[in-house]
């Protein structure tokens, strides 16, 4: 059965495939409308997640099909009762055609997956994967830009725990000639491992805390919100985080065909001044994202229909084919994983698998 | 684009115009029943209001459209990341064809429409408007008693904090030869920028503690319920609450054709012995609670078709027209609202306006 | 109005035919989906229950109908606010077309039943009853034995506070030649007054502390949780757990025709090891619930078509026939119920009626 967990499970072709999709579903709404009649989606939220989960339930009643819901984990759940996310999605395939999950831990969407008769679409992991988010990014840089490649983009805030930002790298870093001008204060500077692989893949970045200064040369600007939580001295904080929020005056050193993007929700980081600025594309985002996200509904139910056709109907619907790792020949190794907010720290009888000295579910090195 | 914030702003042709159209709907449900195919329709409960938000999603899904929907803010909503209101109506632009918002600071609703590509639907901004509520009341009545004018309404209970009676009065004085009959404890009495306001319109009224003196006269008896916390004096609560309960004794002394409304929820202060009593009405405003929402769904349709259809598909949805106030010759002044539970307190880079002595969100008086 | 309380509210013969009807649907789910187009269901979880909740919105969806939901009632309710189950359904009678509900107090399904002028479905009031869930182990059984009768079944667990293993035992004594083994601790053990019934009624059972022992006679083993809480000593708690905890080596005693059952959620009274296992039914369980809970929504409105299309639209859909609780000739006696658990200990002005000595609404017996 196939499943989105990471965006790099989509190959650049698949991507351009989805955005073409998009952009007829853009041009010809109609063409859709029945496109998913008499399914069911599942939005399993065990973490709150507003607009991501309207955006998936607008997504598929956009196409016909229909929606059931756990809004938000908090009593609601059986989780609460200590279930684990495998029996969860067992008991969710007998209910609904597709399921896209929202969940605190990190593998989490794998663990769904292996464990499921329905496609599953990770609508995050913890701080692991967001791919649908990412797939908004992507075609709003298209629709901007008309291109994925001889960009200089600007990443700027919270590079450290920002699961957009590092998602949004993985992705662009496979177009050529791209540049990235990493604008953070130093408490928050892109991971080491995310520049590691950008040095192996020979892509070029430089680093700055003068977002002024970095702006002129941009053709993409992405923006993130800075928490206070992240600095261990608050005062810290105070000092820099206005050196982090775009005003109108940044905007005025900025090209005239800069994409301006930010995931949501903002806070203060850009002013509401210039939402006007036709530059600014962080609501077109949204938009974007619930087009990509009908077009990778489409794309699951077609892609699987012949594994979900031949499985039977009724009492065997359930029996599942493992998620298919691709691991060929990968060094495997069985050890506990020592990343608290990794799924395997509470989900019962896991198998607890290193492929290539990484955890399979939270990709966290292995201790030596 | 034509949002309904508060009963006023719909016309007296207008109202009587919804009620023809919610008497059709109940005369020929299956005319309407593909109304709003493909349309959706999202209910967003900053506070929670089971009754309100079921209502709409019945209303919205009897019309053949779907729903999504936020059910209560607590922990699922971004709001709780810090998010605005006009950010999120924005993001919920692009999800859904129509917003119903239910929020507890008093022009949250204001703020949405005068933000939003779609038409919005007051559902309740804390203290100050509940339009649709009226518009229940108002077809009840309209059902029970064929008129508007000539009536003897009695209001009985919280007529201080009672939103559904200050909104009530303001629609029916709209109407000829309307006397009221105010049936409060002292500390719970009409307050006086609403009596200001009939003794300019020249509206008849008296006030009264004694409801069984008050009864006889009446043409329509509505009901509110007291609320302990109102007391600075909680004996004082307990010496009074019994003699605003409503009982099968005190309908004896009731016209036969008294119609008894209440907006619910009710707790005690109207027996459930009274609920067979032919003049009970107050489960049947909940009913048309759910017309008066399907009609006015179709009006906001018809109304915004045009400027719906001539903004453009895609990114350039959510670029909006300003919600039009109609402040033409109005005083306009900028200061800072005091009013703790106005919106404008929280929102982030709101203009704060006040006209002709009046904020715009939450309509309190400016401090001089 | 018909409404389904408990499941000894249907005949054998009515479960038989859902079962017929249930079987269809498997067969032919194309047939059935639009059988309920227009129609609304509303799902009441005053008490929160994913599983059971997302069961009954797929299975209503499936039908083609649509759903409006009270996902749990924690802040999210006006019975927050105090008010009465019978004003809630009353309400909700304006907005749906049939009900299930699922609440705390046992007895809360009858209230709901004798004020609905639309069918409701129990799903679960308080420790009380939930047949469905018994309408999913039946189609179960069905569909691994073929048969309901001369069947040796063992219950293990918490049979003493297991609603689930008192509603089987219940449904299965209609049916000639079973017999039970009951395998729990000392503190768990099956209730006098179920023994008693089964004394009554001449049905076979033994009672065991040893899973092993008993479970090579079974025909069916229904697993249930043992929670910690229902010990007085927590010692003996993790001293007995896992000797009622199912694992593989368990599993190769049993026959090779043995039907394991589970009600869910499972923490680790039965390994994810066993899942495999040809034998294990217990995700079978859910699809199958979903099966039977679309059978009873379909029979439901084909027994209530006459009553329904008999009240007139508009205001006066509310009112209600009460629920035929056929007491003919019983001994009915009006006194104030003792159980804390009763719903009458805290509705409004509910008569409390006991008939041959038992409550009608919690079902306990009469304090001398």
């Amino acid at each position: 059965m196939r499943s989105i967990i990471d965006i790099t499970d989509l190959s650049v072709e698949e991507i351009s495939e989805l955005m073409d999709t998009a952009m007829d579903i853009i041009a010809n709404p109609a063409k859709y409308a029945h496109a998913c009649d008499g399914k069911i989606l599942a939005t399993l939220f065990f973490e709150p997640s507003t607009r991501t989960r309207l955006s998936f339930e607008a997504a598929m009643q956009s196409l016909g099909g229909s929606v059931i819901s756990l809004p938000s984990a908090d009593k609601a759940s059986s989780s609460t009762k200590g279930e684990s996310v495998a029996d969860t999605i067992k008991i969710v395939n007998c209910y609904a055609d597709m399921i896209a999950m929202r969940h605190p831990l990190e593998g989490s969407a794998l663990v769904a997956a292996r464990n499921s008769s329905t496609p599953i679409i990770n609508a995050g992991d913890g701080g692991h994967c967001h791919p649908t988010q990412t797939m908004a990014d992507l075609l709003t840089i298209h629709r901007y830009k008309g291109r994925f490649d001889h960009l200089v983009i600007g990443l700027c805030g919270d590079l450290l725990y920002g699961r957009t930002v590092h998602s949004l790298i993985n992705a662009m870093s496979r177009y050529p000639d791209n540049r990235y001008i990493l604008i953070a204060p130093e408490e928050l500077k892109l991971p080491d491992y995310v520049k590691e692989m950008m040095d192996e893949k020979g892509i070029a970045y430089e680093e700055t805390t003068d977002l002024n200064k970095a702006i002129p040369q941009l053709d993409i600007l992405y923006m993130t919100r800075i928490q206070r939580e992240r600095f261990k001295d608050p005062a810290n904080y105070e000092k820099l985080k206005d050196s982090f929020c775009l005003t109108v005056s940044n905007m005025d050193l900025a090209k005239e065909d800069m994409c301006l993007l930010h995931p949501l929700p903002r806070v203060n980081e850009i002013s509401a001044k210039v939402d006007g600025d036709p530059r600014a594309a962080y609501f077109d985002q949204a938009l974007n994202g619930k087009f990509m996200r009908m077009a990778l509904i489409l794309k699951l139910f077609k892609d699987n229909e012949e594994e979900t056709a031949s499985m039977k109907r009724g009492v065997t619907r359930h029996f599942v084919p493992h998620y298919d790792f691709g691991y060929k020949g990968a060094k495997i190794n069985i050890s506990k994983c020592t990343n608290p907010k990794c799924i395997s720290s509470v989900e019962q009888e896991l198998d607890q698998i290193f492929v290539n000295g990484r955890c399979i579910y939270c990709e966290s090195k292995e201790k030596e």
